[in-house]
């Protein structure tokens, strides 16, 4: 048995609801269709490294709409799409303009009468990115139920304002691959923590993302930032409950150094304030450039008190044996290499930079996941037609 | 016999020449034409909607060429594109320049080589469009005679300063579906009239479709408008000469609720005298910005005047048993919703809006149907075989 | 024996070491090397016009990093990885940003998970195209032997500071399908001169390319411009050794007429001296636009002391037999059509004009067969492949 049949045996174990099912938040799903994310990302890539050809549509349109500017995500979606033999079309509708109800109702069904996938990136406001996500969904319904729509097109969220399930499972599926298991995790430290930047307003998905995901896995969960640096309390009690019914311990901590103490695994990271992002969302709205520009100042002198939260090899040698492993979503802000003082010191980002682009490299995959549990009720029964066509990628 | 073999044998009954012909104007078609134009984005639905392969292109380039703004039309162009195997590769000139002739000449060469459509959006300047069209296909005639072009790219006009054929087929796709079959139109009265928006220097090129098209169906088309707000001239006399030819008939009105009293069909939207268009298109050659804000100011206080040219509950009242179908090419201006006074009472858009969304949701078939029959002197025959194929669009 | 059977024969006569190699420089490949890149482009074209699918790829990404505009380039890209089956991507870092070390490093992994082939035009800065694709390849090459890349994506060099080799190559194809044979091109008298145009900046790229690459032809290539209007010092050496290493003949002359006189092949093309796009790029740097105005109005107005500098009719009657072929990159500027005063006299132009179109023609192939060239170890088996296939580009 090769390792595609040990996933596929795997899959069809499961019990999963995915297919026609939006992927927006990662605690909307259950373990099992967490599990199953991960093989059939792992799947996909088998095939692909095999040159199997991994393209189940015959044509058909993926849309990415990218309220917020974005290379590497925007990359992993083109690349997912382009694998399945979906062609990407952008959806550009001005940055600053948010859009009014009746267009999101019109114009999601508009894009829509030959798509199969909608990926979605929103994540400038908070209170707003989740929101316009589930208002495309409803619109989508709508037109489906009222016959506008042959097929109801899926969405994948790209990051909101909440979650960046793409980036958390990509980090999951980085973990299970390098700890050998999901099991492996079991017990294991992680440290999601702030870091120093010199800049302001970074969301707070990422962060949001990894606690609400990782606790769901069993592992000890710290969560660190300088106070203030608080981010949403709904996020914060979700992490609660899910590392209390998975056997995990999750805890907040206002000191980088007890975070990182014996961590098997850190995360160190910026963001802005859950109060910042609050205020920068209403200037946002509000169109208040002046007020902008102050809140930036005020943000980022209060940052600059906390310089000394910097990765360090210092730091690191705190860490299980020394060798925690060193995570990040990239880009990361590395002192004296992309900036002066940032959150990771260079020779320690230097030692785990291969680990991060590998980090990365499981985005695509993840994403193709995504979409084709949303497309397939039994999703191992087409990797197996894909597995058994041995239809070349590259022809050879 | 099934939907798609009753099709097939329609248009092999149709004599044709829509082979390597550019689809500019519908005026420019035969009725046989128009009906084939139809079956074939019939065809395409039905093949789409089993989930058959509509891929012809194993590979080939679909230039876009968009000299104004565009999202429908944009993602539409694309789906037919991608429905047939075309990738579309956009060509964006800055859209203020006005090409110069021999720009024109190599420029429309240089994005062929490897070329097999080229949509063209040029609305903006009354005179310009139409024109530039032409001579685009002149070039592609030119390099394609002289052996540059391996084929000669077919044109698909997706919008000019005189018609906008992908939309008034569209449309009539749409009322075939509704009223059940073209016969069904026969004697039917459509009301193409203006209607109030607090926007100015919308194009003609819409009710200049609907009159140059529905006048050939038999049905009783009445243009109305307030007074000053002619369309060009030389289309209003092809529109007669249509109406008297297919025993139709053709009447202008300044009187909304006269075109709406029993009505069959209503298509209430805005449009910009064409004196105003034309003084417009003197000052954008000029790039007169003060002379524009002026225009538009003018124009917008005479539109004013006319705020009554609304479509609400009480005219609709007026039309054949109170329930004429409403039409518009989208997006509408909806009093209360997109504005505080528009062109449509917010009730009857939402009594009307699933079949408006049907409506446009014919524009991707359309265009693919034009693409095709410009690609294959038979085209029944391709459509028959790609329904044996049996080439599932999504592997199942 | 057909044509392609020919090509076939002939490419499995040669010695070459072309796969997973990128494509920078002329000068970097043999002349077998070369001639493969010809032949591969000729089969490529025979089967593209017997409609004979030339898709390898079932899916894949092709990565475009423009840093300067282009056109042409662009859909030459985009042709070329569409027959071969590969979706272009574009990378847009925004122009003025030049990439720092870490970014390179990072961003060429991150957009190369699934990527197969990157091309690249970074011909803004003397100095810094060529190290900037040098810089990528050896970013991917960490990335690949790393385990972060499954496959090491091909660069192919879309324009630098150095060499313009898609250009070159196009331009050598059309010599030789114009003459007959690469053979019939030895002892020919190639004039690669300088020509008047009311811009200036233009890179030095295609007449170092072409200087480069037809001394290896073992033709005459005189190379002339008015005082100061050097190339690259280091191209001249290299041309002067090409010359002599394949029996033909390099020499620098100040004067048009000279060069023009008893030549087969006029190429007469405006450039910016070596130290004007020194200082320019000097001043990019600094983000200078004063001076940079500064150095536009001083260059113009050494410029014009040049305007003698023309392809007249006059001049072209000194050419061998008065009938030399005139070539062009394009788009050339026209005297009294696409500017007052110009590098070419209309008429001139206008006899040539196809010919200039044909000679642009062969560039989608050309880079095509990088492409394949790069993938393939053997590539005349799997263009023998794609022959017996027979699969149809378009559907008939």
């Amino acid at each position: 048995m090769n390792n595609l049949e040990k996933i596929l045996e795997e899959i069809a174990s499961l019990k999963t609801h995915l297919f026609n099912q939006d992927f927006l938040l990662t605690w909307d799903k259950t373990e099992d269709e967490l599990r199953q994310t991960l093989l059939v990302a792992e799947a996909l890539k088998y095939l692909r490294d095999n040159n199997i050809s991994t393209n189940v549509f015959d044509s058909g349109l993926a849309i990415s709409n990218f309220r917020d500017n974005s290379t590497r995500t925007r990359f992993s979606f083109a690349s997912a799409c382009n694998m399945l033999g979906l062609e990407v079309q952008d959806l550009d509708e001005g940055k600053s303009q948010i859009a009014h109800g009746e267009t999101v109702r019109e114009t999601a069904n508009m894009i829509s009468f030959l798509s199969d996938i909608i990926g979605i990136r929103d994540d400038m406001y908070l209170g707003a990115g989740h929101t316009y996500m589930l208002e495309v969904g409803n619109a989508l319904d709508d037109g489906y139920k009222n016959g506008v729509l042959p097929v109801r097109p899926g969405i994948v969220n790209l990051q909101c304002d909440i979650d960046h399930p793409t980036q958390s499972m990509a980090d999951l599926l980085h973990l299970k691959n390098y700890f050998g298991s999901l099991e492996n995790l079991k017990g294991k430290k992680i440290a999601m923590t702030w870091a120093y930047s010199p800049s302001y307003g970074k969301p707070l998905s990422v962060p949001q993302g990894i606690i609400g995901l990782m606790t769901r896995m069993g592992m000890e969960v710290v969560l660190a930032y300088p106070e203030g640096y608080d981010l949403i309390p709904d996020v914060i009690e979700l992490a609660k409950k899910n590392a209390a019914a998975s056997g995990g311990k999750f805890t907040v901590s206002n000191s980088m150094e007890q975070a990182f103490n014996n961590a098997d695994i850190v995360y160190p990271k910026s963001w802005a304030p859950y109060n910042v992002m609050q205020r920068r969302t209403q200037l946002l709205q509000k169109g208040d450039k002046e007020g902008l520009n102050e809140l930036e100042k005020e943000a980022l002198a209060t940052n600059a008190k906390f310089k000394s939260w910097e990765c360090t090899e210092e730091k690191m040698k705190s860490t299980a044996n020394g060798k925690a492993l060193y995570m990040h979503c990239l880009p990361a802000d590395i002192s004296n290499v992309s900036c002066r003082e940032g959150e990771v010191a260079a020779s320690v980002f230097e030692r785990y930079r291969i680990e991060t682009y590998k980090e990365a490299g499981f985005k695509p995959y993840i994403i193709a996941a995504m979409i084709l549990n949303n497309k397939y009720r039994n999703v191992a029964t087409i990797l197996q037609k894909l597995y058994k066509q041995q239809k070349p990628r590259l022809l050879s």
